[in-house]
């Protein structure tokens, strides 16, 4: 911040309130009211927030230094004139202030825009708001120690939950069953809530991987993917499995998953402090057949949001970013098959290591997976399905 | 539309997009790309979307005419060089035209600021933006019948998951497990996700509604509150139940439980058409003995969001709302007790209907549940916990 010139952050959105404060909540599902922290170059962190959440704020385990609360929702004065007399009491009186705000990519202010136009009104002269969300990127994307341990015990959960799909699904049932059916094994494995899952099916391939789980049922002959972001502590993991319904797989399917396969290999192997993001991607890339697929990027770092700066894309002037150890990784190469339409996805998570990437979800195995087409005998099947079918 | 003078709508958030198109993801959950829909006064929706989209608007049950999309991410030029072309097709060449966008109280754009900024200027004296929220908020507010059945459904699914609770908890158990516990129990009712829960506990009562659940264990003589927004084909259900861990509950949380309940009975009977969201607020504000909680609210609509507008407030100058049949509204009140720190809510779902509210929830009974000090013996009670502690 003392770098960019910075007096103070003004951050609105939930990450970077989780980041600097460790505050915990749910309700950020509620669009209604607005969460305001203003984070000094020197000095303590300043809470304007709602008298709803004040109490989170008061039992926050990093120091806030003083919350102010108002009685939300006001949609007259939603917080606005709270946060301008904090902003009046810091910045000196008689000089125009750079504060900096989450107004780049990857972000988006969680208020009114017509609020934050207000709050540039009512601040004068006093301040001007800039870009501050590399400042925020890179600070989020080295995980210490201790969230690299949280992140692992994560995806290592989530790994045994996806691990036991084959023990739970079977031709027959419909996608939203298998979405829920995971979500319930996520939970039980630990997780404290799967915030995204996709489930997307189809012939000998599916063509989508972020559409919701639909009625469609699986048959013999499907893939199926089930993409899943499960969160513990305020962490997520994010990787996906595939399966195939029944057992006679297609030299084509085969094939494609095992160019995957060393794709992930060969970025394991580059994960290292001092290689590009655009290293990780060419270095999977040389191992898979051309052209890409439609997903834009082989992977993505992960943390306190499901995806995160940086992408894993190939060179373009100005935008490749050097590994760090400690950075948390998505590796997930993708290919296109058949008509095109088609691709598989393979992904797994690791963290940047000296001597390569240390793997923290539990390596899937080189072979695609099956599942059966009628329901396997299991001493405790009956209570996995959901009651209401009966 | 054409009252406002709009040439179109420009909509980023999710639930806007759900509206107009019916496509559903959980892929909002990563914050990387941008998603935007041209809504034009005359015409058909536009789509211009991310290539790794692209299938699931194709796939939309509404009618999207014309689908736009890119190789995303792309950071210098995220979709926003697409919009324009698509922008300065619709617009006359010769004028400059008004376009809405989500710029108003309780919504936010869900896209970089600087990309809002460089989208404005890139279509110089041809477009201006202004707030179309009202608009999208009256939309959205009032209900179809087949919204009503599909959230009558969702509740009645939540209200099963959490009337059996006193058969799954006990006594020993943290929030957490709490928490994990009654999600799977809505999965298993039928929710296809649980985006929002909070589970919160203290000794006599809770004096937090919407942190995040703690490893803090259940003890006899706790309140606990459950409130859970459960999802369903990408419908919100969001309400609250109560329960005392034990026996012997003080003659204070009886009393303030059985005001809150016929707090709740007082809003049903006033949930009519023609009467005002303040007539609501008054009703069950009659019933209650004062002061207000910290809440801010006694309740809100609900839809495909966990909160929607209008909110449920005492008369403010200019901002009652006219109540309309089909308004789905969570009636929500609150009151604090004891030192005034912890305070009690009760919440049921209802449409607003000519003869009254009509419960979309099962309604909770008037007298406080109660939960076992000990595991109660269930055929399947071990398959409810979570394998991970074993």
């Amino acid at each position: 911040m003392q770098q960019q010139g910075l007096k103070a952050l003004v951050l609105t959105m939930e990450a970077n309130h989780i980041y600097f404060t460790g505050m915990h909540s749910e309700f950020w599902n509620s669009p209604t009211r607005p969460y305001f922290l203003v984070v000094p170059a020197e000095g303590q962190l300043t809470a304007v927030v709602p008298g709803i959440s004040r109490p989170l704020y008061e039992a926050c385990p990093h120091t806030v230094g003083a919350i102010h609360s108002w009685a939300s929702p006001r949609p007259e004065d939603d917080g606005i004139s709270t946060l301008v007399e904090v902003l009046r009491e810091l910045l000196p009186a008689e000089e125009t202030s750079r504060l900096g705000a989450e107004l780049g990519w990857e972000f988006s202010l969680r208020m009114p825009l017509a609020d934050f136009r207000r709050l540039e009104g009512l601040l004068g002269g006093r301040a001007e708001f800039e870009d501050a969300t590399l400042l925020l990127k890179r600070l989020r994307a080295v995980k210490s120690p201790a969230e690299v341990t949280l992140m692992k015990a994560g995806c290592q959960q989530q790994s045994r939950a996806l691990d036991r799909m084959p023990q739970i699904l079977h031709a027959g049932m419909t996608e939203r069953e298998v979405c829920r059916l995971a979500r319930i094994e996520a939970l039980r494995a630990g997780a404290d809530r799967v915030p995204y899952m996709s489930c997307r099916s189809g012939a000998g391939g599916y063509d989508d991987i972020v559409g919701a789980a639909t009625d469609r049922r699986l048959r013999e002959g499907d893939m199926l993917i089930i993409d899943m972001g499960s969160l513990t502590e305020e962490y997520f993991c994010d990787f996906n499995r595939n399966w195939f319904v029944g057992a006679d797989i297609p030299a084509e399917l085969l094939s494609v998953q095992d160019a995957l396969y060393s794709a992930v290999e060969a970025g394991i192997k580059v994960a290292r402090p001092g290689k590009s993001t655009a290293d990780l991607f060419h270095a999977m890339s040389a191992v898979l057949p051309g052209p890409e697929s439609s997903v834009g990027r082989f992977g993505h770092t992960v943390g306190l949001a499901l995806t995160e700066w940086p992408s894993i894309l190939p060179t373009v002037a100005g935008q490749n970013v050097t590994l760090e150890a400690g950075m948390v990784f998505a590796l997930e190469p993708s290919a296109p098959f058949g008509s095109g339409r088609q691709f598989l996805v393979h992904e797994e998570v690791v963290v940047v290591r000296e001597g390569g990437g240390e793997l923290l979800s539990l390596r899937a195995p080189r072979e695609i997976s099956l599942l059966p087409l009628t329901a396997p005998a299991s001493e405790d099947a009956t209570c996995r399905f959901e009651r209401s079918a009966s």
